[in-house]
């Protein structure tokens, strides 16, 4: 016997950036697994077991989860955002590679979501209309000289780049390092965008410069896209600017 | 009297990747511009306008729906995947930007989309889990040095890349050339994704290696991922690989 698991991106907070095809999958699941702010998000629906773990044990809750499945159940593992983009749906594969043969004859299907640099990119605009990159500056899992390279190498090439895990207690000096990287090769008037919590009550975006982009202006729910030389901003009378990237791009100077 | 325009990501095919905000967007309007091809994927609604054009008139048809919404209508302007990626938003902007002073005082509310990379990388497993970029081939709007340029760099700072665009009738050269720029600075058994047309009745996922990776295997509809070195492929005995990029990263050698 062998049941099901699904990998479910919940999109950013708000219910009704939720897919239809994710909301699906949360109501037929019988056990739900995920860190405890994603599963408060959830409706609790009788008969249907929560599994809520703290948000460092990514690779613990992906095999418990794994786990389960494979025993029959049928299985939901959530995430806020998009599963595949810096979130769960990597370390359900890890665990699938290294774990029992079992987990590689279960039946896995992964619902995409709505990504945090694409409902910011919203707010804001148009800013990823061309091309663009999205680099975590989470250094647990790599080196950061391995983050400045890709900065340097991005900004390089006239690439928007999307900030994830730009801020949290444990990585308070990150952002403004590699602002400073940016710097050095972006015109200061590069625009900033912060956005923070949005799709929540507490949603809040603002537009700066790459002069003015402050560190301090991010936290663990804030999402930071940095603009290429061509971006633009409109100031609109009677709403906060729109912030666009035009579609088409000229030579940059290497 | 003023109306509102909404530009609104219709995701890829599947009408289970619209979000209910998307859906609810379509209903509040009056009158819908598009893509013939998008706008074929809406229910009609007793009343709604319908103003199709071609694929190749972004610039008139952003135009014309926000003289409509400036004329006091609730206007909704729609595309696939995300209004921001490559798509409609930032036409949209550009008239803004270029058109009357009513445009900018215009409420203007945009709805993201699950865009193509995500829906791919879903199907796939999660090759987008580490620093990834995404690169439109088409060169309508940018020189293909430009291109050439972004994927050398992309590639010898470690990115997985998503490449939107990747072959039309018009374009029937670029992903060929494209892999060979990569293929001088990535290993041969670097893992490619093929896309094509998911979430429709008529998707295919195909998995390869930049070795193996045929340009002929992609259309307008195909969207290709090309994996970083560290991205890996688990054979599963009853369905299709799972390809994967660890959240862990080493440095890559300069």
């Amino acid at each position: 016997m062998s049941g099901h698991l699904a990998v479910v991106g919940l999109g950013p907070g708000d219910a009704r950036w939720l897919t239809p095809e994710a909301d699906a999958a949360l109501a037929r699941a019988e056990a739900l697994y995920g860190y405890a702010g994603y599963l408060d998000r959830i409706p609790s629906r009788p008969g249907q077991a929560r599994h809520p773990s703290d948000n460092h044990e990514e690779a613990a809750r992906a095999a418990a989860s794994l786990h389960a499945a494979a025993a029959g159940a049928e299985v939901a593992i959530v995430t806020g955002g998009d599963p595949g983009v810096f979130a769960i749906a990597a370390a359900v594969c890890a665990e699938i590679e290294a774990g029992p043969e079992s987990f590689r004859q279960l039946e896995v299907t992964i619902t995409p979501g709505i990504s945090a640099m694409l409902a910011v990119a919203a707010r804001a605009g148009a800013p990823l209309a061309n091309d663009f990159c999205a680099i975590s500056l989470s250094d647990n899992l790599k080196p950061w000289e391995l983050v400045e390279r890709r900065l340097k190498a991005a900004a390089g090439a006239g690439f928007v780049i999307a900030l994830y895990n730009p801020a949290s207690r444990a990585r308070p000096w990150q952002l403004g390092r590699a602002l400073d990287v940016l710097r050095q090769s972006l015109p200061a008037e590069t625009p900033v965008v912060f956005g923070r919590a949005v799709g929540r009550p507490d949603e809040s975006v603002a537009v700066r410069t790459l002069a003015t982009a402050e560190p301090a202006g991010a936290d663990m729910a804030t999402l930071v896209i940095v603009g290429s030389p061509e971006t633009r901003v409109i100031a609109r009378p009677d709403g906060p600017p729109l912030v666009y990237t035009p579609r088409a791009a000229h030579s940059v100077d290497p």
